[in-house]
């Protein structure tokens, strides 16, 4: 079982009040390179891995999408989600990512954001998703970029110009990383973009697009602090289809 | 055009006496990896681009393959490799990889080690190896990885427990890197895994493999300086197919 870190109070407390929780898509800064991997939802029956609070879910409903499935491991998220819709065809579940079986050629479009890192086992994922898509669906996802997660001390150090640079190192050595993230050892699991894209492809997938998330220079402007997610990105963006 | 910097001398000579150069496909460790990616090489027709002292080329020949066209744009290398072997079915030629125009369907397999970093324009060199190979063909290379390459500084550092550390920075800013190695001043292009993988898509290629090499543990028992490697990737290796 995955660990149940957004049940923990002081954990869930925090990621209540980042930006992306509080304003939603708007505060979320890869929102708009995300979505324009999605193919058009419209009369699609949708899931949505690690749904959250149910922005996407709702997204994708306000966009045409027929039915959305949004599961997430944390009761409070989906109470949460729950309480912020009326809309009957979303439906929220608890359920385990990691063990989770989706019935088959149910769906004509996977979406995750910022879940899969979590997760132990991506290649029985990919597999899984590969078989709860129709022909033809797209699995756009999101996830903590491995050069983000490698390290086993992931904080800015300065070059010898003073200039942010971000610490490689254990980039081939995959598996558990635990940090401190709104709550003590917080477990990740790091894998490297190719052992990501690999399992897609073997699980039969199509690789469509990969997008290292980059802020533009406009979101710079608006929001100073982004400018370091130019040195070291802490997203990777994948769209895939079946 | 590309700078030339293996015909400066002293690049050369140190160059001429690196492990890889001097015991050739033995002295690569990523070579039993990017091998595994190539198809039955048998009866195709093989390009090398950047094929350097002509040990791939020569391994095509060797292991089946038709016709070789290597291409280098250093007369050195071209001389080495022609004073290398008497096949007359390997057709060693200067040319620049940045302009070079192959002609249309013509081989039935492309391969590339550690060149394509020094061309600016990798859109246009994919478009043309697309057109260059005949369909089901296989293209395979490797480049240096983009967290090797994207520092300001590209040197070891220690983190808080003396652990070795790359230090990474301006991944986002795609471009130029001057850097010194053999010589002062080499001129690379950095691009991110994204960008270089979408460009391959837009040019028609299905993604079937990508690999951040790293050294096995026997790999590292028989030279323990590769142990590094484990760190943070020095090569990335991809295999497509049109």
């Amino acid at each position: 079982m995955a660990q149940n870190i957004y049940d923990n109070p002081d954990f869930f407390s925090g990621y209540s009040r980042l930006p992306r929780q509080v304003h939603g898509l708007a505060g979320a800064p890869e929102w708009p390179r995300l979505r324009a991997m999605f193919p058009d939802v419209a009369g699609k029956r949708a899931v949505d891995l690690g749904c959250g609070f149910g922005w996407v879910s709702r997204w994708l409903r306000e966009s045409g999408a027929d039915k959305v499935l949004g599961i997430d491991l944390s009761e409070n998220m989906i109470a949460r989600a729950r309480e912020t819709t009326a809309d009957t065809e979303i439906d929220y579940r608890i359920a385990d990512i990691e063990t989770v079986e989706l019935p088959e050629a149910a769906f004509d479009f996977a979406f995750s954001s910022l879940t899969f890192h979590y997760i132990r086992d991506f290649d029985r994922l990919a597999r899984m998703i590969h078989r709860a898509l129709t022909p033809g669906s797209h699995f756009v996802f999101s996830i903590e970029h491995p050069i983000f997660m490698a390290a086993a001390h992931p904080n800015w150090i300065e070059d010898e110009d003073g200039r942010k640079a971000w610490p490689v190192n254990r980039y081939s050595i995959e598996g558990e990383r635990r940090t401190d993230w709104l709550a003590k050892g917080v477990v990740k699991y790091h894998r490297t973009i190719g052992t990501t894209l690999n399992a897609l492809i073997r699980a039969g997938f199509a690789i469509e697009a990969v997008d290292e998330f980059a802020p533009t220079l406009e979101q710079i402007r608006e929001n100073p602090a982004l400018e370091e997610e130019l040195e070291r990105p802490m997203m990777l963006l994948v769209s895939s289809s079946r």
